[in-house]
């Protein structure tokens, strides 16, 4: 049996718990930690809210949410035990002198979590609320989200305030995707297996793409994503944290500060994309209405209400080039959009074609080994491979074949979702799932020269059908380069 | 669907059609391939035999064969036309005179396939007879299989007397091994993928085990094993030629010329084993009387009868090694016996360790890749990898995966076997599957060395229980290279 990790008491205070956010992804990560044994029973959770409530309302609310967004049933005992952990506080975030009614509950010698599961325009008032409280001890940390920042200033602006009260290694900045169970086999992949780890260079690696595709539009966020678009709410944090895990030298040890100097190499890396050379490595796109899932959908235009003009991008390709020695020559396709035909995610691996082809007398095309790690749908690796077909009649004629692996040991276990993870990290004080500060710097300055330079040419986003794969530019992109996207 | 390959017309000559290797092996292949329909309408066989007999009851010995050795019921259509393929002649093949007889049926204008079935001692008579009596025209080849001599002085000789008669071109060497579909596999997956291609070197494999193991012991063959031992029944052909295919560089291509100087170029590679270093690169064995799945099995001496001595090894390990650039440092063990344990036919690709144990906090041990080739059991490729133990509490705990080839696409398909494949390809006049007689020439050199080696020094098998791994000291020997056998 595997020994069950328990990190150290604490008090999880969640600015938000009525927000969507605590609802979704924390209460229910909370749950399954308490189901999982993974939290010490002195352990408190407290629910701050902007709205007065009696306890047992709230308590309610806790069970209300649980009950929409588990994938199972409420079990009771654990139900009884994670319930009576609760306390809540209502407090307006933005009158500093409120924050004292939480002084008595960090008294206690413990260590105390902050959530900010709140819009980040809040984060600076939490920020000093808790400072001039002096509720920002050493044994604080707190955890934060995304959007953080809209380009390298407004983040500067954040981070300012938050390293004013909090030390770096204080503050748990979450990517969720790097609590996902498949992204963190990345790195085991890549530096347990030889096989992989000698392969992984220019020598050997011909492209890389990594796609995150929705079949949702903008599901009511309005305002923020029409300010916001596809570039900076996915590719600034999601993919470009993807594509440092893929490419990223081995680093010292798992620390997470050596394993940030190694992803803040890779970002510093990337061939910046200016108004020189935009045209050829991006491509913009907005959704018009159209049929998914045999439903009729809205355009972009339609969803936002708020005029009846946006240059604001559903739909995005970057080819990013990482000028060092392991990765030169080798594109990353990065690939992200809305109301797309397929929900998908998924990082494809191309190895080089073979320097000759041996059986050409029986295989026509070239042969192109590849990795694929897909996180949806069917969360897990493949690798194809080209064997012999067998019998006789074919001679060397090859097939493709699928390696899987198989991730989980059992069937219809309750997969660790990534909150879980992270929340359970961050009880440990272990950072190395989360993001550092400068990562993100680095990675506002390589979108923020790519935003600028669209306006700068004033490049508008090319309408595509919701409903297929984003406008056909997206395949001429590829193309140019004698490739195609993975299917 | 695919093409079904039809080679042209023959008459197929089997000296030798009552023996142990017609029965058990080339009825049955012949069947199988008239079943799939790759035996060309007009093609006929001839069984050669001394024993004169009516062609009821030479029917009737096919038939009985296939009862026997057949993996399947007889289909009725298939033997009406497969038995009305056959003619009988019977000949002393030690008197010249006796093959005009087959000249009649020679006369016609097609592909002849003399298949001699028969022992060894026999193949300069059969070919003094074919050739004195013009019976070895241009349209001729012969099939012959080991024991291809003793050593490289009586495997000359054979030679001498086939070339003195055909043509190299003409001259089909079998070596059952390289029929087998997962031989075969092994080119299409070394150069048919770069993941393999470009690992496939002594900067990333760390070693290679070869181990062909049975549980029957001499099997009656007493007088002939007693002469050769395992070395020479086993080593010289089947283990060197699985290690040529392992070592052997990219031929041209696929041409059985092209092919055969790669494979020479590894044999003429291997480092010299003499009296000097035969001690710590060989170890032989002979099995004493032990239990084998449940049975009482009599020692190899009790098998002879023939005396109460004998120096002959039913058990070899010998550690090869390639000089040349690209296998240097990297051992080949190879490992034979009889009376052991398990069953075993297997090829094991060790990849070295990963220079540094980034998950040590988790995982102690360093972590080695490894392919495994299996022949028997389960025939199949298999390719060890570490990933990530899934869920909260395993951290970076790695654990070994296993990715499987699925070898043949549909389940209880009839695997085609070696013979059928070699006949079909000798029938197609295609020389790639066979052995050249200067591969045979070189292993002999490396094998007489040896052999002389053991006398030169007084080496005598070390006995072992059967039903055994073999002697202990075989564990010694790879132990003293830090490594151990495949389990």
């Amino acid at each position: 049996m595997n020994e069950i990790i328990k990190p150290q008491a604490c008090n999880f205070i969640i600015f938000g718990i009525k927000g969507d956010l605590s609802k979704r992804k924390l209460l229910p990560a909370l749950y399954y930690l308490e189901k999982k044994k993974n939290i010490h029973n002195d352990t408190n959770i407290i629910g701050i809210s902007r709205s007065k409530c009696n306890i047992k309302d709230n308590i309610n609310i806790i069970k209300k949410s649980l009950l929409n967004f588990l994938e199972e049933k409420i079990n009771n005992e654990v139900w009884l035990k994670f319930s009576a952990r609760f306390k809540f506080y209502n407090l307006d975030v933005y009158n500093n002198n409120n924050f004292i009614k939480l002084k008595k509950i960090n008294l206690k010698n413990k260590n105390i979590i902050y959530y900010f599961a709140t819009p980040p325009s809040t984060f600076s008032y939490i920020c000093e609320g808790l400072g001039k409280n002096k509720m920002n001890t050493k044994n604080t940390r707190i955890i934060i989200e995304k959007p953080l920042g809209e380009n390298l200033k407004s983040y500067n602006y954040i981070n300012k305030i938050l390293l004013k009260y909090f030390k770096e290694t204080q503050i748990y900045r979450i990517d969720h995707y790097l609590g996902k169970e498949i992204i963190l086999n990345l790195l085991a992949l890549r530096f347990s297996n030889i096989l992989f780890f000698s392969n992984w260079n220019n020598n050997i690696i011909d492209s890389v793409q990594i796609t995150i595709f929705e079949q949702i539009g903008i599901e009511g966020r309005t305002e923020y994503f029409n300010k916001t678009g596809q570039t900076r709410d996915m590719v600034q944090n999601h993919l470009l944290q993807i594509l440092t895990i893929i490419a990223m030298a081995p680093p010292s040890n798992l620390n997470s500060n050596n394993i940030s100097i190694e992803k803040i190499k890779i970002l510093r890396s990337l061939r910046r994309i200016d108004y020189k050379n935009i045209n050829e490595n991006t491509v913009l796109g907005q959704y018009t209405s159209g049929v998914i899932n045999n439903n009729n959908v809205p355009s972009y235009l339609e969803e936002i209400c708020i005029n009846n003009k946006s240059n604001t991008e559903t739909f995005v390709v970057i080819k990013a080039n990482i000028d060092n020695w392991q990765w030169f020559g080798v594109p990353f396709y990065l690939r992200t959009g809305k109301r797309i035909k397929k929900k998908i995610a998924e990082i494809v691996i191309y190895f080089k074609n073979l320097p000759f082809n041996l059986f050409n007398k029986f295989n026509k095309k070239l042969l192109q080994n590849k990795i694929i790690i897909r996180l949806y749908p069917n969360e897990g690796i493949e690798i194809k491979i080209f064997n012999k077909l067998s019998g006789l009649n074919n001679n060397y004629k090859l097939r493709s074949t699928k390696l899987n692996f198989n991730f989980y040991e059992k069937k219809n276990i309750h997969k660790c979702n990534a909150y879980e993870l992270l929340i359970l990290e961050a009880m440990l004080g272990n950072q190395s799932l989360f993001v550092s500060g400068n990562e993100i710097k680095e990675s506002w300055k390589w979108i923020d020269l790519i935003i600028n330079s669209w306006k700068k040419k004033k490049i508008k986003p090319i309408i595509y059908k919701s409903g297929t794969w984003g406008p056909k530019e997206s395949d001429i992109l590829i193309q140019k380069d004698g490739r195609k996207w993975n299917k």
